[in-house]
C-alpha cells in the first residue's frame, strides 16, 4: 500500500469552489461559494464582490467582528445551514500568537476556511530495539472518526491558550498525566493540511511534541473522548498507517512523521521524499 | 539575527539564467547560458535549441555517456573553464537509488546542476538538561568553508554506495567512530537547498542522521578534514547559527532542523513555521 495516499486524501480540496474571505485587510479565510450566498442575508456585515467576501470596515474592533458572526451563526446553525455551535471559542489572527481579529465557536472555524491549530503528543516508551508508542482508542460517540485509532493526547488551540498551555491541560484530561511529566514533552516541528470538508475548508497545523513516559505509566482518559489505550512497536504502528485506515485521518501524518523523525520510515522507502517535503504544504 | 536567511542563503539562485540539461529524455541538470556556449563545440555530443541543452540521443548507455562527458570536462578542465576533476565519481540518475544515467566527477556536479546527495550526522551527548552537539572545526585546507564549523561527520555520497555505507565510511574517516557505536545512528529526515555557485547550481539534498554517543566518547579525525572538535550546548550551537557566520554554509541547515526535533527551537520562535516548511523546497 501507501504511506503518501494520507497525505493525498489529507489536501483533497478545489479552492476553485472558494471565495477569499478578508478581515480587516487581510486574506484569513475561504468561503464555499454556495455557502457566500447564504450571507447576502446581512448586508449590514458582509460584501460580497463575486471574487471575495469582506467583514464591512465598520466592524472595526474584534468585538464588534465576534459579535456580527456569532449573531449569523447562531441563525444558520438554527436553520441548519452549519453544525451547531460547540462552545468553545477560537481566536482567528493573521499568525498565531497576533491579536486575533474575530472570535468564533470552533465549530464553524471551517465554514470560514479559517487556519486552525492544535497539539499532538506522541508519548511513547524508549525500548532498546525501537519506541512503543501510547495510542488512544476513540470512542464511538466522537464525531470524527469514531473507534480510530489516535495520539496519545491530541486538542485544538482554544482561544488564550499557548500551545504549552494547551499540551499541559490535553495531557492531563485525555491522559492523565501529571504536570511534572508533562513539562517533559518537547516541541518537535509540525505538520499541516488543506482539507475540504462538509461544511467549508479545514486548514490545520498540528504542533508535535514527544514524551519518552516511563516503562510503568499508563494512560488514563479522564474526558471520555478514548475508551481505552493500547502499547505498539512504532514500527507495527507505520505498518497499520501504510496498510489500512486504522488511524484518525490527520494522525497517520503524525505516525509517519515519527516514523522519520525516529528513523522508523527509513530514506530508502520509495515515499520517503515526498512526504517530508509534503507533510506541511503551507507555513 | 535571523534564522531564515542561512535558508535564503543557501537558496539564492536565477534559473533565468540555466537551461535546463535533458539526458535521455529527462531533465536531471540546469547548465548556466553561458557555460552551455561552451558544450557547442562537441555536436557529436551535444544538442543546443536554445531553451534547453540535450546529451545526444546517439550516446544510448551510461557507459558512452560518461566517457563522452569525461572527454568534454577535461579538457575545459584544462582550459580553467571549469574545476579540475577530485578523482571521486557521481551517480546522475533519475532518483536515488535508480539506475546511473551517467556518471560524473565530483567537481563537475554542480557544473551541470545535478541533484548531489550527502549524510549529516548530528553526533550528541544526552543530557538532563539538553543535548550538547559535537562540532567538527574545518581544516585551514578547506576549499569550501575552512575553519569554520561542522558537523561531526558528513560527506557526498560516491557512486556506489548506499547512504548507510557511506555513513559508516565517513563515521570511521572523519571521527574514528567504529561500527558498533556508527549503525546506532538513525535516519532523521532530510534538508535541501538549490544555490547558485560560481562554477553553477548546487542542488543538495543532505540526509539527516542522529547517533546519540557516550559522555565518554570523542571524536578524532581520520582524514585531516577537521583540526579538532568542541562539544557545546545545542542551544549554544543553534545561537551561533542565529547569531553570526561560524558553521559552514549548509551545516546551518542542519543545526537547525536538529534544534526543531529536539525542542531547542520552540513554536513561539517568529520565523518556525517558515523555517520547518523552507528546510526543503524540493524533493
Amino acid at each position: 500500500m501507501s504511506l503518501y495516499r494520507h497525505v493525498l486524501r489529507c489536501n483533497a480540496h478545489n479552492l476553485d469552489l472558494f471565495l477569499p474571505f478578508i478581515i480587516s485587510g487581510k486574506h484569513l479565510g475561504w468561503i464555499r461559494n454556495t455557502f457566500a450566498d447564504h450571507l447576502r442575508r446581512w448586508p449590514r456585515f458582509f460584501e460580497l464582490s463575486g471574487d471575495k467576501v469582506l467583514i464591512n470596515d465598520n466592524l472595526s474592533s474584534c468585538e464588534t467582528r465576534t459579535k456580527a458572526m456569532k449573531e449569523v451563526c447562531e441563525i444558520l446553525a438554527f436553520e441548519n445551514v452549519i453544525p451547531p455551535s460547540r462552545g468553545e471559542l477560537f481566536s482567528v489572527a493573521p499568525s498565531l500568537g497576533d491579536n486575533p481579529l474575530i472570535n468564533i465557536d470552533r465549530a464553524w472555524v471551517s465554514v470560514f476556511g479559517f487556519e486552525s491549530y492544535g497539539v499532538h503528543l506522541n508519548g511513547y516508551v524508549l525500548t532498546p530495539v525501537e519506541p512503543e508508542l501510547w495510542l488512544g482508542i476513540r470512542s464511538p460517540d466522537c464525531l470524527i472518526d469514531p473507534e480510530k485509532l489516535d495520539n496519545m493526547v491530541a486538542g485544538g488551540l482554544p482561544a488564550g491558550h499557548t500551545l504549552e498551555e494547551n499540551l499541559l491541560k490535553e495531557a492531563s484530561e485525555e491522559a492523565s498525566i501529571d504536570k511534572d511529566l508533562a513539562v517533559k514533552a518537547h516541541s518537535a516541528g509540525y505538520i499541516s493540511y488543506i482539507m475540504e470538508v462538509d461544511e467549508g475548508l479545514r486548514r490545520d497545523t498540528l504542533f508535535i511534541y514527544d514524551l519518552a513516559v516511563p516503562e510503568d505509566f499508563e494512560p488514563v482518559d479522564q474526558d471520555g473522548e478514548h475508551i481505552s489505550f493500547i502499547k505498539v512497536p512504532a514500527s507495527e504502528a507505520l505498518s497499520l498507517v501504510e496498510d489500512g485506515d486504522e488511524f484518525k485521518f490527520n494522525v497517520n501524518l503524525v505516525i509517519i512523521d515519527f516514523s522519520i523523525r525516529h528513523g522508523i520510515l527509513k530514506p530508502d522507502h520509495h515515499e520517503y521524499k515526498l512526504l517530508i517535503r509534503d507533510l506541511r504544504p503551507f507555513a
